[in-house]
C-alpha cells in the first residue's frame, strides 16, 4: 500500500493528482503547513521535514516531480509515462524537471516572503525578482501550448502534472493574472480533468476527517 | 552529434560530466556567464536564455538533471542509468531531482545575492536563509554516505552527477566548509573520477579555444 504525506494544495498535490489519474489505491496522511514547524513528529519519518513523503514498501521519496515520474513508470507505463524508446522521452523528462526546478522554486520565494515570514523579515525585492523570474520562464511555454493541448507525446503525462501544479500554485499566490491566453487555457483544461477534481476532493475530505486546515484559496475549489 | 551549450562550472557541468562518463562524442559551445546578460544571440537558440542547452538532433533540453537522466537512459542503459525494473529506481529518481531542486536552487540565491547583483541589491538575509536551507537539506545525506560509496543502486549513476554538481557549486561559493565528513569524503571520491577530470579539462580547453572566461575558482582545478 502506498502512503502519501500531504499538506493541502502544497507540492505534494502532484503525487496525489498522479495517484488519482492512475487509479491505484493509497492512504493519504494530512499534515498542517509548514510541517517542519507544525508537525515535529513528522521528522521521525522524514528527516527533511518536507512534504511530499511517499512510502511504497521500503521506498521513501521526497521530491514531488520524481514521485510523479516513479508512479508513471512503475504504475502506469504507456499512460502517464513516456518511455525511453519514445520520440518525446527527452522532452518529457525536461518538462517534468522544468515544472519544479524552474517554475515552482521561484514561487516558493514569493510565498515565503509575502506570507510565511513575519512582517519584519518580508522582502519585497525578492518577491519582485522571483515573480519576474517565474513569468519570464513560464512565457516560453505559450507558443507550444497555443499549438497543442499537452506538453509532449500527444497526450496527458506526468509532465503536465509537474507543470500543472506550478500553475495551480501561481493561482494560489495571485501570480496567474499575467498568464498568456494559451497558458490560461491549458490550466483550465487541466483543472477540468476528472483526475484533478478527484484529487481536490480527496484532499478536502482527508483534511476534514483528519482535522487539518483546508484549502487556503476558495478559487481552487473544483 | 550532440551539442552542449555551457558556461564554465555552471549547472551545465552536469551534462558535460555525464557525456565524459559515458564517452559519447559531443561538441562543446562555451558562453560567458550569465548568458542572458552577456550572450544575447543565445536567446535565438534558447528563448529561456539559460544554460545548459543540449541539442540532440531535433531535441532541445534545458534542465541539467533531466539531461543527465536522458543521456543515462538513452546512451548508457545499465551504466549511469537505473532502469524502472531495478529495486533502486525510485531512489535514483529522487536523488536526480534532489540534487537540483533541493540542493542547487538554494545555492543560486546565495550566489546571486553575494556576487551577481550590484552592491545595493545584495541581500544578506536571503543569503543566510538559503545557506542554512542548503546545509539542513544536505545534512540528511550524511548517514547514507557514511554507509555506502554512492547514492543508490550500488554504483555510480546520474544521481551522483546531479548531487555531485551541487557539492561542486558549494565549493565554488564557499559553502563546503560545513560539509559533514562523510559528505566531504564522497565529494573527494567524485572529483577523483576520470570522467570528472576529463570534464574539467574539456571545459578549460574549450574556454581557452573559444576565448571565454575560465574557471572562477582555482580550488576546482583538477
Amino acid at each position: 500500500m502506498i502512503t502519501l504525506h500531504h499538506c493541502v494544495s502544497a507540492r505534494s498535490f502532484r503525487p496525489l493528482w498522479a495517484l488519482e489519474e492512475i487509479g491505484v489505491p493509497y492512504e493519504l496522511k494530512m499534515l498542517p503547513f509548514p510541517p517542519r514547524v507544525l508537525a515535529h513528529a513528522f521528522k521521525e519519518v522524514n528527516p527533511l521535514g518536507t512534504i511530499p513523503l511517499l512510502e511504497d514498501g521500503a521506498l521513501s521519496m521526497t521530491e514531488s516531480a520524481a514521485i510523479c515520474q516513479y508512479l508513471a513508470a512503475r504504475h502506469s507505463p504507456g499512460v502517464l509515462d513516456v518511455a525511453p524508446h519514445e520520440a518525446d522521452f527527452g522532452r518529457y523528462l525536461n518538462f517534468v524537471h522544468f515544472g519544479e526546478a524552474t517554475l515552482t522554486f521561484p514561487q516558493t520565494l514569493v510565498l515565503r516572503y509575502t506570507h510565511l515570514e513575519p512582517p519584519e523579515r518580508r522582502q519585497p525585492q525578492i518577491v519582485d525578482d522571483y515573480a519576474r523570474w517565474f513569468h519570464a520562464r513560464l512565457r516560453t511555454l505559450a507558443p507550444l501550448l497555443a499549438a497543442q493541448p499537452f506538453l509532449c507525446a500527444g497526450r496527458f503525462t506526468a509532465a503536465d502534472i509537474s507543470v500543472g501544479y506550478a500553475l495551480m500554485l501561481a493561482e494560489l499566490i495571485d501570480l496567474n493574472e499575467r498568464f498568456a491566453p494559451s497558458i490560461a487555457d491549458y490550466w483550465s483544461r487541466l483543472r477540468e480533468r476528472d483526475g484533478f477534481i478527484r484529487a481536490m476532493r480527496a484532499q478536502e475530505a482527508a483534511a476534514l476527517a483528519q482535522n487539518v486546515p483546508t484549502i487556503p484559496s476558495p478559487k481552487l475549489r473544483p
